[in-house]
């Protein structure tokens, strides 16, 4: 339907019974994250044990294959949902043997130079069996000098990008995040005292877990029989923080970057609502990502809130097959208009974001259909106009709406009487640290320049390095 | 976690090419009233296609199956999600050849007197080979005098109780509600001028359908070649339908019993914030059922409506197998309290109803635990004290807290500070049509009493008449 | 590859710890007379358990499943595989609450007047479920006055046609064989002392079970807590016995109708070797069943036995999807000429029967291309060429190559050097009883005369009562 | 059931239409030598496709999945069977981006300095993802210098030990034996002009190919758009090939190592019955792998052969799942007994070899059961007393009864009257070249000594490089 596409949730956790039953309750909070595909990874005796699927969490991990990962200690991982082929390769957590030392590891972000990398080591006779950025880490690691920890902070001072990793050894499980702090990674505590790593606190939350904070940009944690142990391990960057976080990926429940998801959202909505009023009867939302932001646009202006659409609880956990009848009947599957809420009402309609803007008008389409006598669209942030090279699989620019048209052509486009976005300023504004995000998907501005192959890739389609495989 | 459970969906179409695919679509619309198992039986050339399976609409009638279900006349069923076992034999719709006509049906809703007519026909020789009250209309339609109309309306003037049935034979799509209206029946039309039975109207919304107006309580509807013939089949009965549809069961943007469902629920709202006061800084939702009466209590009160319990959205979508990490995390799997939303605020809890009030009781804990300085509980309905013998599957009086308890032991038990029911009068008074509907619920005032058998074991467990089966 | 196909496998058991486990390998020692589908029904405490399925017995009948059906009494059923639909209604055993009670009922054979019974009680206001001849059983079981087996035997004075059955009430297992005694079924008892009935003996050798000897035609047999009891219940009649189970269904190792299979098939080879003689150099087989066949040729004739063709252990047992690759491929799928064994030599080739004669004609090809200089084709029974009535899913006779061609027809069609059936006389002076047989489809002499629409229906394709179902 | 493993199938096609339609049919006549997992690699368009699956060759290439593989060329490889974890990451072929270049890779056979070789590649910085020998070729093949060929010749000039490979670029397809020869490799050219590699001609019959001869020891076959080239690629070694393939694991139907399988298999027995005569009334073979040479034991002592032991068709095909009940009755579920044919009988029952023992023993207490009077048991090759390095999955030295026991011990173990093995000499008689085996099972005299580590573990107990994985 259009919506932006975050790379993956890792977790990892030390010194718990079942620990693979709670990295599997971890990856159901996550779940939002990465919906295509999922795998654990347990350490029991010295030994790896290794589940991945095809689905989502609750149908992947079934009791029977919980009870083939015994152990103490877990990383997990879940991707995200791509419409072509499924991939198995390509899941993680990706496992290997270097130097007879079995590791795991489980990544979320991207790096931007893992194509320089990769041929460079290939050069040198090493061989990628899968086409994630993931396993450059691993070669990285089978190739450095010193012990495991001192090759994997090597290898990070080569790799450039975004990187939040759980990765484990059969004696530790680590957590790190890139100097820039791209993605969220958080460290909690369970009442058993055992250690926890997510990317979003709401897992912890499920675990009954205390937060014990964020693990911080450029910081490496290792959690192992003696407990916690936290150092920096590169100098330190500008913190680049994705903003997309806030405003779409993470739930409304977490805290992210020091910050609750509901309470930010809240203030872009009343921000959103001093930017850009409008004259109407009722405040919508699209739900359900857009359900904080537009009660924060209704608070402030005043405007009654009303669910105006509706959407079908099923919609994107079961997978419904696109028969004719269901492309013929397109939005109406996944959302329904309140006649009664709507009809005759000056309606203003507020979404987080707008990716291609296809989706978008044919929900103003149905929100027409049911009566509404105007449409003012609010957007709680501004056209996005440039890729992600850090994360997030956005369409190429071709097709993003916000780099296409201008202003009045994306009003005329969803066919509304209004449409107002939020600034960069207001948005910035709206968080307690202002300075310290990325926010190049809409200046442009890349803190890290992309390599030119990706950069010219994403304008023109999937990145695709290896075989297409399934299983 | 101790909802009530809606015994099932109804679906018929008839003149519409891909029948079988808008009546897919249909059911999956409908997904909410019955989750267990569904079917569709389809006609084509005069023969009958049968598909039927456990589990959700989208996971079971993948277009394979759909291809195997030819034909331009349909009618479909969707089953509510037991605990216990599942059952292929008592899926509907049900089929059966009767005089060397086929003939299936599929029945929303539940017969009082159903066993003892069982008992006579078994004692005349016939065979039941399902556990379904429903079997009990298909012989005696094979028993009447006269033609399948004949026989049927003969049929229903024999059994007692609700239903809301949807038939086929090769020729036609037949809809009928009992003389008291007890469950929902709506007619449509699609564009292509076809026509369309559902127990709900978002159902149609979702084919794009043109909503016609209910099946009158006591009215038989036929669709075939020529159109639609009504005509009323049983003298006229007060009505008697269920308030329980428009509190809990129907989706909100359906319009049901003649009112949008959304609409009614915000009036609960504001009548239950008149009726039942509170003096606090924040009203929330038990997402996402007791959305919109939560909404209209914060209306009427003037209170900030906050997010402060986040659903995860794919509980109840697949099933997560109750693992022992799963039980120890219990409600939390479901969902999360806001701690910015709850912290050191004085909170009015709202939702629709109480069944056992275990679950209830641990979302006032997290609640609690988030940080909320009072908690004062208020429920859009009257306490449930009875059990219902018309097609919701209650807990027998037993488990009902409302049952058990008085107001300051639930208030105890819920551990809050103040708890407030709406009363009976009130919720009728949100009613444009006061007197029409079965209370029996609450009151313990059945408008046809039960069987006593029946009666006396729905104090017991589960009606189980027949065999254990699966498939 | 146009095999006769049997239409089922029945097997009882009572007073046995874990009955569903033994009966699940009663039935995989059967599952060559069905793999369509297989159903087993246990009974424990006086409730019914039923688990069925579509597929082989090993693959249906999971560890899961099994453990689903508690109790030490079980019948159990296997269903040959149709061309068609895969057919979950069915599939049996059937089973009917008859005035309170829970009967189960596995049938093998095929009434001859099922329809005309069926017609009456469908007059009668009967209700029929399944396309089953089975099920008018159960009618006549619902029907009926006196005790559970009074009525049993009155519906055996109804029916006629060839049925071996097995049912059970929650007390008691029953078998019994129609009074001509078409179908086989054995009883015999485990060391524990519980007995067993089974469609062959083999079904006991692998429970290592002592065969008492077969249920005699017109016998019932009565299993429960006190031990057996025996009684015929019809008036003696001539014995019929299938002569194609000694031919073709049954496997080598069972003892059927009081010989067992493997020693008559010997004698027919050597009688065939008499009737029938070649000038030859090497006799070979088709592919298991002429095995023995086969071997008794070589014996009597004093010529050489080769394995001339190798049959895929694979083929039959996972079902390979027919691809454009195995379409073109056609029976090399199935059997490979072993070219050092054949070429240049004078081939005398066995089969037991001959269907349509079309993978007769390839599997000649075959063994002419690895350079037979000869091909003297000999088969074990005469040309069949009149349909069954009786349990065996014939072709219509317009398919029987022995009804259709002439002798030196068959012989061109086959392209074969010379061709020699087995007399009839000369196959019942092979068994040692000659006069007890059914010899219908090689002489037209049905001992029952079939329904006026069956026989006319068999002539033109398959039986289908009912709706097309699946599950 | 005690059987040896053999450890692969590979298959390779270059320039034939649905050449993944035909790969699939190859591997499924190549069932039988391996069927845990299998897998096909397609090239279309420069791109791979890659296709596995746990299961046999009918139920994981589905034509879904085939549909997934399109092309004119593949190969395919099957894998043995093991009771522990499936595995789907060391499923073949293997694939690999090497120097941007996709490679993929069949393996059949086994290295004996893979672990050296490996210990030396990881610690240079080479990462292993399988726990595979066969992933050595591929980081060779990263390594070494000069193009595709050349580095694949100089991998081999390292590698030692046992491989019939098949690989493809995505220009050609390759087929090599290592110099010794000691595993199958054919190659053969379809009607349409297409080639053809597989382990054996079986394959190659099915698909109506024309058998071209043996790739022969040390030598490169290549397939491309320019037809077959063929050159030896290392120095000339003594021929090893297994012996073992014509006593068990070819089919017999395929020609091997330049002999039809039956054909060895006839002499085998005739020489058995002259070096270990019996006085005995009949012959009967362990079936389906013991048939030849029964009927050539028979054939050349007179003595009648007879079907005494029949097997069940649907073991080994469908795996049953080991209830108590299965357990219990053990060898019976794969096979039975004919006592008409045994009873009273002194038996001569001859098997090809003996692994174990524990199975021969029961199968001969059965026989014993069925009334054999005497039991001579009788071995087509001699007692196997090491275990195999070359691509046999032996059981270590202490669980062989060759190794462990004398002859009168072995005798009195399986409760024979007599046992006789054919002696080393003797089968090499049998064969027309008798100095090109390897018969290091039988002698210990091993042509290439294997890994001190290796030679430990096979001590032990299964071989297990890495983690244990599922998918």
């Amino acid at each position: 339907m259009g919506e932006w596409r975050e790379e993956c949730a890792v977790f990892g956790i030390f010194g718990a019974d079942r620990a693979s039953e709670l990295a599997q309750l971890g990856l159901y909070a996550l779940q939002h994250r990465g919906q295509e595909s999922c795998g654990i990874v347990s350490v029991h005796d010295g030994r790896f044990f290794v589940e991945k699927g095809i689905g989502l969490v609750a149908d992947v991990m079934t009791p029977e294959r919980l009870a083939k990962l015994p152990g103490r200690q877990a990383i997990g991982h879940n991707r995200y949902s791509t419409t072509g082929g499924l991939n198995l390769t390509n899941t993680q957590p990706l496992t290997a043997s270097i130097r007879g030392e079995e590791v795991a590891i489980a990544h979320n972000g991207n790096l931007v130079n893992a194509r320089l990398i990769r041929r460079r080591l290939e050069e040198n006779g090493s061989l990628f069996q899968t086409s994630l950025d993931t396993e450059v880490f691993l070669h990285l690691l089978a190739q450095g000098e010193g012990d495991f920890e001192q090759r994997l902070l090597a290898a990070c001072g080569e790799v450039q990008g975004a990187y939040s990793l759980v990765l484990q050894t059969d004696r530790a499980v680590y957590g790190l995040r890139d100097p820039n702090g791209w993605r969220p990674l958080v460290l909690g505590q369970l009442e058993t005292g055992a250690h926890v790593l997510a990317s979003e606190s709401c897992a912890l939350d499920l675990l009954g877990a205390r937060v014990l904070g964020e693990v911080q940009a450029g910081e490496l944690v290792r959690l192992d029989a003696k407990g916690v142990t936290r150092r920096p391990f590169l100098p330190s960057a500008p913190l680049k923080q994705c903003l997309f976080e806030h405003v779409y990926f993470s739930r409304p429940d977490s805290v992210v970057f020091g910050e609750t998801v509901d309470r930010v959202r809240r203030r872009l909505g009343r921000r959103l609502a001093d930017e850009q009023p409008a004259d109407a009867d009722v405040v919508i939302s699209v739900p359900d990502s857009s359900n904080s932001i537009a009660l924060g646009y209704a608070e402030q202006s005043g405007i009654a809130y009303e669910l105006g659409l509706i959407r079908n609880h099923y919609v994107g956990r079961t997978f419904i097959h696109p028969t004719q009848a269901v492309r013929d009947h397109s939005v109406r599957v996944k959302f329904n208009a309140v006649e009664a809420a709507l009809a005759g009402r000056r309606v203003v309609m507020v979404d987080d974001s707008i990716v291609r803007g296809t989706t978008s008008r044919k929900l103003v389409a149905l929100v027409r259909k049911a009566g509404a006598r105007e449409v003012h669209f609010r957007v709680g942030s501004p056209p996005v106009a440039f890729p992600c090279f850090y994360g997030i699989d956005t369409p190429s620019r071709a097709e993003l709406i916000g780099a296409r048209l201008d202003l009045e052509e994306i009003r005329a486009f969803l066919d509304v009487d209004s449409i107002g976005y939020l600034s960069l300023e207001g948005m910035k504004a709206c968080e307690s640290r202002p300075d310290t995000w990325c926010d190049a998907c809409w200046s442009g501005r890349y803190p890290i320049p992309p390599e030119p192959t990706a950069a010219k890739l994403s304008l023109e389609g999937p990145r695709l390095w290896g075989p297409t495989r399934s299983a």
